[in-house]
């Protein structure tokens, strides 16, 4: 089967001119893309990129789903950040997604901003969508993924694997196409979004609309970004990645040393006298170098959107009422995000639906973030997992 | 004795012009304000509200001290909003603090914006300090209480209390003048603040002033107010008061009624669409009617350089060496803001300078804001303690 598949350079357009430019995959949806607004999405595509090779029977593809600011380069360098990719510590030859043996494939979610269609991309008029883009759920992401898949010639994944959003994700593929993977494993991850959650991200949704810069969105032509009400935003998320012994255990109430090097102390003033100060800034500029602003507005509006029983008649057993896949999931014991009891939710449907899966709560003291970061434990648990 | 105390209409400069104007208390201090800083302010007024009346040995004051937010109207209508006092059901007539048997004082802490001397007073060039207020400790804050009891001739109170803030000034009061105060009874409150702690501070302040109309705080002569800033520091803030079971409870994923009564559903759009968004930004916008943003960036940092340990040699037992008073400590269990661990921790401390405490950890459903809300627990705790 030939895939119609074309490599360009698919970086979105609001990247700035400093950034390095670098190819991913691009896969281009041969028909429309339905939506669960009710819309449907023309000419979507799909940025991707893939590691280790496709058996000949294609029965050895595993597709990691990214998180909410996530992309594809889940073992490549980023383009923008220089960054190294981020799961290189478990995608690779010999690591627990081992691309010796498996075909690895990660997208770009649709509505992101690295090369899938998103609010920054060209409209039929040559404009940016902008806030024209239709609110996307986290199904409609999985849709995309399957039409890649489709074209990839790719029938029955080994594993669909995610963290966080990535998880929704390979919950959602379980639940919607259920003979699409044979694996499911969904880190850090929930069924719903709580009010908290929901919460947090309209924080950060309110943070980025009330930046002048921001312009309803149809910023894309001018020199302003509404990058301060982004960098807000990503100040407030980061904190719920962290768990509160993991600040204090990193930063404490530290202060920054000063620009000679002697120890600090408090300025009486509002610069960032506390290391955690500091360190919250840095992640929110460097957020804004990377990511467009009306995607985190779309992304965060899915997640909010995200209720996987609802969407199954207010049953979550039901959603995988269908499944002969095997699941693992896995929680960490410091998330205070999507804390274990919404993993045991999803473990307790598994269990109605009569489905196969594993369950573990890793100790961990970083939080939400426990997923990305140096986590043996869990490790052992994809390796095992993917045997 | 007399006290040097006028009456005068105190409400800040910055109150719209829609806003009902009353009349607190104001005290001059006779002389200038020390601060941590090593500054001296000038000038400085508290604006205060009382209930009941002083004994004429002057030994039944209880001064009620209010968190960051709060203000002096404990137990009066609001001028500004025109709602009841934010501790009405604690303190009156036959209430647990009763105002049949005490005198009650609660004061406006420097650096806030109901009267009391802060970034919106005016300087003595006639302009108001702005940014050029300096920057305040909770010490600083007793310091200034401490000034008003000695106008007000009361060399000891009977009880010092307070929640959140309000229990950093009780408990900074009982340390720095251990001879002021036989009770000491501090609610939800923290003898420092942790990175976490801090972290939600920065973010609050990162929006203040990424917002245009901030204008490095000279936004006094404007039209333009940094409304949009200040009502997301309040949005991101006030998810921390209350805890994620009472936002599921109180919330869960419901959506908003439609205008026309029925019931809600997804818009797939940027509105309100959950019930807990549209009452976040309720929160948010109405915060900033009654709130400066200064103050709320002068009354962060001030919470967030509070270590009662590091002003006493880093040993917060030395904090309380010199004390005779008795101590009641009180902690919710859904508080994530100040969790028990460090009431306890406060509580260790009292022990270890072999003070008279006792201390309770309160269930309640609603977080960090339990100490503003229906926890008759609570009532009988403060009323035992008062004895």
């Amino acid at each position: 089967m030939d895939s119609p598949i074309d490599s360009l350079h698919c970086l979105p357009q609001f990247t700035r001119p400093m950034a390095p430019q670098t190819a991913s995959n691009s896969f281009t949806l041969p028909s429309s893309l339905p939506l669960d607004s009710g819309q449907d999405l023309d000419g979507v595509a799909i940025a991707y990129e893939s590691y280790g090779t496709l058996s000949p029977a294609r029965d050895n593809a595993i597709l990691v789903c990214h998180a909410l600011t996530g992309d594809q380069y889940v073992a490549s360098t980023h383009p923008v950040t220089g960054k190294p990719g981020w799961w290189e510590r478990m995608v690779g030859p010999g690591l627990p997604i081992d691309t010796d043996r498996f075909h690895v494939i990660c997208a770009n979610v649709v509505g992101s901003c690295m090369g899938s269609t998103g609010p920054a991309s060209l409209a039929a008029d040559g404009k940016p969508h902008a806030m024209r883009f239709p609110v996307i759920t986290i199904r409609d992401m999985v849709r995309a993924q399957i039409a890649l898949l489709d074209g990839l010639g790719i029938d029955q994944l080994h594993a669909v694997i995610g963290g966080s959003m990535g998880g929704m994700q390979a919950l959602s593929l379980a639940a919607n196409f259920p003979e699409r993977a044979a694996r499911v494993l969904a880190i850090a991850a929930t069924a719903r979004h709580s009010a908290q959650n929901i919460a947090f991200h309209e924080v950060g949704r309110q943070a980025i609309m009330a930046d002048p810069a921001w312009a309803d969105g149809d910023y894309y032509a001018n020199e302003a970004r509404p990058d301060a009400g982004l960098s807000v935003a990503r100040m407030a998320a980061h904190i719920t990645y962290l768990s509160e012994a993991g600040l204090t255990e990193k930063f404490g109430r530290r202060l920054q040393d000063k620009a000679d090097g002697s120890a600090g102390t408090k300025s009486f003033g509002f610069d960032a006298d506390f290391q955690v100060e500091s360190y919250l800034r840095y992640q929110g500029s460097g957020f804004t170098r990377r990511f467009d602003a009306n995607s985190y507005l779309y992304i965060t509006r899915a997640m909010d959107y995200f209720d996987l029983a609802e969407e199954h008649g207010g049953h979550l057993g039901k959603a995988f009422a269908g499944t002969s896949a095997r699941f693992c999931v896995v929680s960490f014991d410091s998330d205070w995000l999507y804390p274990t009891a919404e993993s045991r939710h999803v473990v307790h449907a598994l269990n109605a639906a009569g489905a196969a899966v594993s369950f573990v709560e890793l100790s961990a003291p970083f939080g939400h973030d426990s997923f990305l970061l140096e986590v043996p434990a869990l490790d052992r648990v994809v390796k095992g997992f993917l045997e």
